[in-house]
């Protein structure tokens, strides 16, 4: 039996903001000795993808447009006031000047912190991708209700 | 005493992709077990309309003119790329050839589950509408309180 | 030990229709005594500044520039339909008809109903604002190891 604190966080959106916002949260919760997920599906596998600029990858011509179009970490748009790309790195530069964690630290953070990285199943099915298309220290592939099981007993986040 | 396991999603927007992640995980919940109310506000309630295209319902010509421009069931927008509204059929042709559920289908599943669907009370109120202006698998139109209450014990996720 | 239960709400997103909701939870839950916890983060900062409209408050150029294109209060967008600002009036004129409280009149009451009020330390720091730039009700600037620990043992929402 288990008694650390949990929280299990869905990363649905892959807008550059809310990649940092979920980053923060779960690298903050494992260094107060939190178990966390991260849990990532649709937009949020962007940050995941091995492959960090745009690129067609899938199966499928359709899935391939689509993967493209969708980006890959380079291409995280900022949720608001985008300027075609500009403001994430206007705001990765604030971060560096301010001594702020930038996404990318945040996320060798979360992986040294033991944070645990899931892709959804659905998503990748849909977006015609595999395990190999993402980053190594994605850990397992799973859906809903594995979820829902690694997640029971703390807190769950829905970003 | 229920001892089942509960999750009580909230489903604020009307997002096409987001109503996916919605009710994907209320199925899988369901499928499992679990005892899963879904709450519709503002703009998720269009998920819910009766009336599946853009319709001029609710009372008083500002609701009416706002439902219009919401729209329904077909009219929901992909979050990101969404190019004019073909980027949803593009998705559910995906979904399709990939045998996932499209979202009709998830809804249909989530409704033969049990899942219990709410309208909030407050959205409907400003927007004009009325119980009879959803599909009559809506369980109830409730407020906060009565929320709180049915997801007292689980977990509460915010889309 | 207090048994009484808690919400705690993460308002990231700085849309009028997304404040509104958090707003509408945190004080519907405390109307029927629960613990509430406010906690924004990044655009949702824009709900608490102190000066109501557009202004470069902040340290340093960029983050004079970003904050005054942030906005305030005033500048608040609606998700979806935006139309340039004019929805989130049109709304708000819909919530006085229907007799439904308004965004600064929900505020008014979380603050009457002791929701707790804090503001995300990371994000101040990335925007160079302080304390003082914030309405005084903001009861605390903390980070993500505090907020967790204020949080345990009651619901968290993300918005």
């Amino acid at each position: 039996m288990n008694n650390k604190k949990k929280i299990s966080i869905v990363l649905f959106s892959g807008d550059f903001d809310k990649a940092i916002a979920a980053f923060t949260i779960a690298s903050g919760a494992a260094a107060v000795n939190y178990e966390v997920n991260l849990f990532f599906t649709f937009w949020g596998l962007n940050v995941l993808k091995k492959t960090k600029g745009r690129s067609a990858i899938g199966k499928g011509f359709l899935a391939r447009t689509f993967n493209f179009l969708m980006g890959g970490f380079k291409n995280l748009p900022l949720s608001r006031l985008n300027f075609a790309g500009i403001s994430p790195k206007l705001l990765t530069g604030l971060m560096k000047k301010r001594n702020v964690a930038t996404l990318q630290e945040l996320i060798n953070a979360a992986i040294q912190l033991n944070v645990n990285l899931y892709a959804c199943e659905m998503s990748i099915n849909i977006l015609g991708l595999k395990k190999e298309d993402f980053i190594p220290e994605v850990k397992e592939i799973l859906g809903v209700a594995k979820f829902l099981n690694l997640s029971e007993g703390g807190e769950i986040i829905f970003i």
